[in-house]
């Protein structure tokens, strides 16, 4: 008889806790299944109740290490702040959790990093998910008037570009928190606003989306 | 009887050329003296005639790495262009001058750039001589009115931020030259002088090195 969902789900989220000590204490080096179930003091046969094979669990690690940025773009987007406020909130947010997760732990945060590296085609649907939610406020910007002359892919991929210390988390290892700061990344955002495209003609541009309701 | 300073140079560059061949082979594993004489095919002490010491020989191989982007930094500000060409020349030729050894030898690229990280004390020399040509440029463009309200510092340090993905070359890797463009790395030039600190009030505010000769 399977298991509840719950018992699995609790199960699973202990074995990542496991996970995370395997990686503190050897970095990034491969983990095995059979690593796992060892150090999680279980049968191979009984681990793979929780994950089916080595790639659930790295997605599983993926899901993990995304949910909070996740949870900030969704929250960002969906709110009824003005569109430059959602840009910042959408990468200082972020931002912020990324150098939480540095300062508590920076050795481990490293480790997945690389981790991520070795498998990035499980770490692709994160980044593509970030660019769709960018997307969704550059086409709210563009409605305004910004950005004119320039695709949302186009601005999409600039506006990456231009905030790729604040996006990259490999950048905290490089560049550190003393140069990097949220208050550069919002002026930062005011010259993307400012700056990025044609010049607005006139103060605001009506967006084709917009109807004459009166 | 000391050689002529022309001989020691010559040996140099025939050595250098050799830890090219090291680091080909072994990667960013550490590099001797005696891995090097070896490799050379001369005694320890002959090689010591080149290089004092492990230090000398890295400060040579940074010193090697680095030219080309001297040479053109140098160049660029000594030139006569309006001040948003130079910084985009500033940019896009370092940028360009890094894309050419990635394209020629990407795993030889990424081998000195692990050194590189490796031994900073060697390169941090060459990141505040990059900042030191930036700010003669961020100087200009200050005295024709841009960058209001923000100090030579802070504008440096924004703009390396902004350009950070055209500066590291790390960020190949990353990135690749599909997503990296001159075309994009000139929009966010433009973006940096239209957008960056406050507007300018008039069209242009004449610099305060400026003398009225009439």
């Amino acid at each position: 008889m399977a298991r509840p969902q719950t018992d699995i789900e609790a199960g699973r989220t202990a074995l990542l806790e496991v996970v995370d000590d395997l990686v503190r204490k050897r970095g990034s080096v491969d983990i095995s299944m059979t690593d796992l179930a060892a150090a999680a003091g279980m049968s191979p046969s009984n681990l793979y109740r929780f994950f089916d094979n080595k790639e659930a669990l790295l997605e599983a690690v993926a899901e993990r290490f995304f949910a909070e940025k996740i949870r900030i773009m969704v929250e960002v987007t969906e709110s009824d702040l003005p569109v430059r406020d959602k840009m910042y909130q959408y990468f200082a947010r972020r931002y912020l959790a990324s150098v939480e997760q540095y300062e508590a732990e920076p050795e481990l945060l490293k480790s997945y990093l690389e981790i991520g590296q070795q498998h990035f085609e499980v770490v692709r649907g994160y980044v593509d998910l970030g660019d769709h939610y960018l997307a969704i406020i550059v086409a709210e910007a563009m409605d305004q008037g910004y950005f004119q002359g320039l695709s949302i892919d186009e601005a999409v991929s600039l506006i990456n570009q231009m905030l790729h210390c604040y996006t990259n988390p490999d950048i905290l290892f490089y560049i550190g928190t003393t140069k990097l700061s949220v208050t550069k990344l919002a002026m930062i955002v005011d010259a993307v606003f400012q700056g990025l495209g044609k010049k607005i003609a006139t103060q605001s541009v009506p967006g084709s989306h917009m109807k004459i309701v009166s």
